[in-house]
């Protein structure tokens, strides 16, 4: 048994729950002010009077929260080679600083690359939910080097 | 004539350019050590070794550049209420620290929301460039209230 993720450890079906973390206020305004400086990510009442009703985290920091969790629990022990990229990336509610968020990975279907020997393509399907809510839900292809 | 963006302004097939930015190699990595550490983000020599064939930027990171500079060229000055979501994000090519990145998003399609008075809903293209190379694409739907 290796404890090394590869492909063939990423089998259409495996759902990988990636951990939980409470979302802190500061990082997340913090992100906002450097990269999303929109009123309703930076200020309590121009985030009560917006769509959101409150203070709400950049979508991008919500995106950034899941990879690093994903990165924790499956990437950093595994022979994933990056990504070309994301589709379907929803945020389905806006996510709130003290929100307590749920991450996974499911794995949507896998098949070894025609091109690159060695490589296998994992379509996936990534999540965070808050209780019972999906906050924000995508699909990806992730690389990964056989074991081969 | 009013200064602020409204759905009225964002017509189909308008192309806005959003600036220019050179990457910053500090906060790239930065970023990368907190949302996305991977080997090939964090160090030269696990960067060269990569599929990448250097140390490159978080994809995530180069997300949220776009980002930010939409904000300042368009949102920041609009009446601009959020995204549902992204779809079709590609990351065509990786982006290196000291890169000259030329951001733009284009107008696809724009059309009033049916069941919200006053909201436009837009389909946008976002784009940075490395020269005539195409790093990072993505489509976006972007709320915007209207100057009624």
């Amino acid at each position: 048994m290796n404890d090394v993720i590869a492909f063939e450890d990423l089998p259409a079906g495996r759902i990988i729950p990636l951990g939980e973390l409470v979302v802190d206020r500061d990082e997340m305004v913090d992100f906002a002010r450097r990269f999303d400086p929109q009123p309703f990510h930076l200020d309590e009442d121009a985030g009560r009077d917006s769509i959101f009703g409150g203070l709400s985290a950049s979508g991008w920091y919500t995106a950034s929260l899941w990879m690093r969790v994903y990165v924790d629990a499956v990437l950093s022990g595994s022979t994933g080679q990056g990504s070309p990229g994301v589709r379907e990336l929803r945020w389905l509610a806006p996510v709130f600083a003290g929100d307590r968020l749920a991450f996974e990975v499911e794995v949507l279907s896998a098949r070894l690359s025609k091109s690159r020997p060695g490589l296998g393509l994992v379509e996936m399907r990534g999540t965070a939910r808050r209780g019972d809510e999906v906050v924000y839900q995508f699909e990806s292809t992730g690389m990964f080097g056989t074991r081969g």
